[in-house]
């Protein structure tokens, strides 16, 4: 099932006029060791950028500065605070953990403990921690209902023991089958692939987004787009997908080369652009 | 009394030639746990740019480095060094207080130092200070004569004991002659209290706004405000309170979420745009 | 003697082909204690701007990351590291002094130091190094050959004695004549003092630089202009006054009030505009 | 042999569709004491913006903050962490050593380290690690294959000992068949020497960019342009030396002086604009 621009207006919707930032989620991303901060920033950014209500980033400490220098907009969490972090999880209705998280044994701490904690948040799994997942299988049987893994095709051959030639749609389609989670399976040809669902299959795209930082600007934007748009979470998640990749071959038209703050810097803007104008305001579905 | 453009006219009156940054007010923002810190830098960041003369951010030492990052047109003080705290309290013309503050016992006691060295600055009560008014309701008894209070509605629920169902514009209004402040109850339809006066009521505004961010944002520019137009206090605060969202519903027109530096990057221009030119320069007011 | 656009094309002429960024020279700034690191980050951002050829910042090793993080080209000096900063100091053709230096023992060291130190730089002495030459009168007896003063009126009566009321053209040239150094005396009607010289006063400005960190930012500028154009120094003085002063009245007729990163941002494209592209490429200077 | 515009349509060609970042190589930047900080920054923007795939700076870790702040697409490794580099060294495809290192022992022993570990990667040597190496030529004899050296005049008298009334084509031209390393020697007239090649001329350029910074510019344009253009190692070097140039007389049109972070913006849409679209794309080369 190709993607197309209608994802954009399906999900999109305008927004309630009697609304207020609590009605757009809570988001809660979890990643940074001070080696990777740089992705647990271009994560929140996009996250913030895409319009949830309220972002946390749980992180190294170390990261603080920057993060703040770079995007105001944002809560930061010591993650060595492990009651206020508890609370973060419990109040999330997002979670996004991964983006630069290293894979120490710290790191797995941090995804046991959202696993424990976890209950209807969605759970998005991503970079490192989808590496974490991988060496420790047991992880997978306890998932939360929500759960979306973003690999690249490295990472899904770590995690799904499939290996990169053998990735075929209805392999890592069974494979989805079989831990139930969503998996949004990144290459020059991104598939997502549900649970009982055919996959959605991205069609545009362009080479000049190969560069480090691109997965960690996704992720943030499925974050973002997960936590405001609530009626389809397969939607909402291709949409981001679709949207992230929109942006890019637009901004290659002038740029041989498009980097993660370029796509965020235009989210909101095409968000716009695309809103579903013609669809009545929605009942607050939160 | 609904608030219009006329307001804008009304409090934007060109500055006289002769004057210098000391005419246009010495502003104290108080705020800021480090994990709170981008409410502060938020807040400061519009206060500067609405104008003030001269902005001082009292706060955690661990924001520095990012609230400069941001915005070097601020001087930061670490709000540990009580002595310089206090003589900036007396220096000032007009206080924030509560962006990001947290409420701590040490939050608390900002509040009741602030109480004690207040005389005629004006004292803008935001955020975590609010709860605390809320917590410490003997406090409400010490308040100087230029009060105000900018709670969302829950914020108010907690403050005055109505809950959000009852806040009937006639309740606000006698819980704000009973205090004898000023009270900016923000929601979707915000509307301003002012002790003898009829309320103000704002009738722009979009839910693109409804991200975190937008309450500090607002705050910063009612200092800024307040700071350099002393003619009419109330005016002045629903001068900015308009402009703040009158600003976020322009750009809402091509972005389907505006985030709070959005704002603030507008705040000068718009400024211009509106500022009474036929007016004669008013005689230096301070 | 009024100054006018001439002193732009007087002073502004086209860089030589055949140069190196030692030929623009070597500036050294010296100021900002932790709550004051603003003023050093906006002065050396409009130095950098201004085309200084290398920019050195000495301050509280506390500011570096602001710094860096604001302005990338500059370099940063622990003051307090004072081997270092005496090479500094001797391998300088342009020294700023003051900028949100404070005005504890340590300042007054490094006064002395830069004193002690100064043969044929230039050395310019603004904000708190002004109140410690005023509180310390004997300093003005050791002044190097070229030393400016940037005092706005307060400054100047400290550093003079003479009272603002008394602050005519006379009575400042004739204080100007008797230290032997140039003054600029800032006001809404700026005025630069020269010794052996008439006044230059300053017609353009407009009350929308009546904002913090506006002297910091032309105290900047001056020591990017007489770093580089060294031909005649109080033209060079005047000339960057000059263009500080018009580029905030160019921004002043769409902003109501005009922030020091904004002048910053337009000073090198003003400089080209008003380039004198009629006069032949001067010999090398320097 | 003149470079021409030519170069740029030569080396630069489309991305071929089914490529992801790994395909565009990994540069290792390794620069930075805390007071030259600005230097690894700039040259670390400048290698993300030119496109290559993954950009890991090994610097003092005091500089993680500004340098995320700065530009968050970069992994930051703190140097002293050993077992880290030398994994990092290890894995790199280009490595720039010397923007702001210093000249201490300390730095000494990283470019050792260096020598000892790298075998097929591209190594440039910039600034301090240029003087390191004429300090202790025998480092020369023990070079990697693809080595260039970009020294500016008075680096190249020390490195080779050729004062610089005495850099002729010749003689630089011999040295470099001396030492089989390509040379980037910088003047207002760059030249780029490679064994066994004709030298190459730059005749673009403008006295604009005689301002700190653009050498450390340039140098992380060059890991950029090697990273990912790997057909031709002289030309790829040879384009990033035009197109540095030619960004800067472009902006000169503007303004009087170019600043290092004006160039780097326009990096990724100036090759846009010269990128080779006659040409099918290539297979992947990596």
């Amino acid at each position: 099932m190709k993607i197309t621009e209608n994802i954009l207006r399906q999900v999109i919707l305008p927004r309630k006029e009697n609304s207020q930032k609590s009605d757009y989620g809570r988001a809660l991303l979890i990643g940074g060791i001070p080696r990777y901060a740089g992705a647990i920033i271009m994560a929140a950014n996009a996250c913030v950028s895409s319009g949830a209500g309220l972002v946390t980033v749980a992180t190294d400490a170390k990261n603080r500065s920057s993060l703040l220098a770079y995007r105001a907009e944002v809560m930061v969490l010591d993650w060595l605070e492990s009651q206020l972090l508890t609370q973060a999880i419990q109040k999330s209705d997002v979670i996004l953990l991964g983006p630069g998280m290293g894979e120490s044994s710290f790191s797995l701490t941090l995804v046991k403990e959202v696993l424990r904690l976890c209950q209807n948040q969605i759970l998005i799994i991503d970079a490192s921690a989808i590496n974490l997942f991988a060496a420790h299988q047991d992880l997978l049987t306890r998932l939360p209902k929500k759960t979306i893994f973003t690999p690249h095709q490295k990472e899904l051959e770590r995690l799904s023991g499939l290996v990169i030639p053998e990735q075929s749609s209805e392999k890592i389609q069974a494979f989805c089958e079989q831990i139930q989670a969503v998996i949004v399976a990144k290459s020059h040809q991104t598939k997502i692939f549900v649970p009982n669902h055919l996959p959605f299959e991205l069609t545009n795209g362009t080479p000049a987004m190969a560069t480090g930082g691109m997965g960690d600007t996704l992720a943030g934007m499925i974050a973002g787009f997960t936590c405001q748009f609530k009626r389809d979470l397969a939607n909402s998640i291709a949409c981001a997908t679709y949207l992230h990749s929109q942006i890019a071959t637009e901004l290659a038209k002038e740029h041989y080369v498009v980097l993660p703050h370029q796509i965020t810097e235009n989210i909101s803007r095409q968000m716009k652009f695309y809103e579903n104008k013609d669809e009545l305001t929605p009942e607050n579905e939160s």
